[in-house]
């Protein structure tokens, strides 16, 4: 073994953005309703899986975000699978706040706004938050799912661009 | 708005499985070494940011996983990102546990066993873990970073396999 600490010149939020802007992350859309009934809704590269049994999924958001204050204990969300063809809403939801919703959503359950356009869409309650600095780790109970089954190719994000998947390179054996 | 309840027909782990099915992960390898300072590792697809300022990573892991004794407050850590090159290792990290380290790793900052293949290594220290259920959130700061600038193809996980990346489809304006 040989060493090779003379490579790691990098520190602190530099070596995070170095890191992270190769690291390929899925594309989903969160939506869901402030407390006056109002649409809220952003896009996130951060949603994964937290256990199957019971059925968890986490995300991290900025305390600062304004969705945040309305993603308190028992809120119900609806997390949203991106494809190339959904690109548009990626975008829109990364967006300027007031055009994010334009009445092309739906009602889905517990009257959480849906796009149905993406390819699949998960229904969720806020069971914890994990605040760490100036960030929180949302912590959702999965309820519900629509999931169509179509065979699209995943929206990810990396190199500061959204991508669409490539070749199969192999089965996880 | 129109309604779109009955279309949600699949709930609990049913519901996980079939939305995350199609939702691509960015492949990391994480490596440390166990209170007898054997090396540990494994293949994980859960790493993402949690902010820039203090820079911090988070990942989630099952509380019984054999690594996860060993990721106590203060240890450290080594997170590879991968790309197509290095699939290899996803693989091996991902599979017999006796068979993950082959003398072919170098000895990294703080002696953490590292690749160095891998477009991206990240060093930190474990800061907080959040117990959920069976699963765990555990929350790294970042130290140092060694990052190739080489633009190679991020490698990613869905559809129960590794994939590249595909085509860029917009940037983020």
């Amino acid at each position: 073994m040989s060493s090779t600490n003379e490579e790691f010149n990098l520190s602190g939020s530099e070596a995070l953005k170095s890191v992270f802007r190769n690291h390929a992350s899925g594309i989903a859309i969160i939506t869901g309703r402030d407390s006056a009934g109002n649409p809220i809704g952003f896009t996130a590269s951060s949603v994964t899986s937290l256990g199957s049994n019971p059925p968890l999924v986490s995300f991290n958001i900025a305390q600062g975000s304004s969705s945040y204050p309305h993603m308190t204990k028992g809120s119900k969300l609806a997390i949203h699978t991106l494809d190339s063809q959904t690109l548009h809403l990626a975008q829109r939801l990364a967006g300027d706040r007031s055009k994010r919703f334009d009445g092309t959503e739906s009602n889905g359950p517990f009257d959480v706004p849906v796009f149905e356009a993406c390819p699949a869409i998960l229904i969720g309650e806020v069971r914890e938050r994990f605040e760490v600095e100036s960030n929180a780790v949302v912590v959702i109970d999965v309820l519900l799912a629509s999931s169509h089954e179509v065979p699209a190719a995943p929206l990810l994000y990396f190199q500061r661009g959204y991508h669409t998947a490539g070749d199969r390179l192999a089965d996880n054996s």
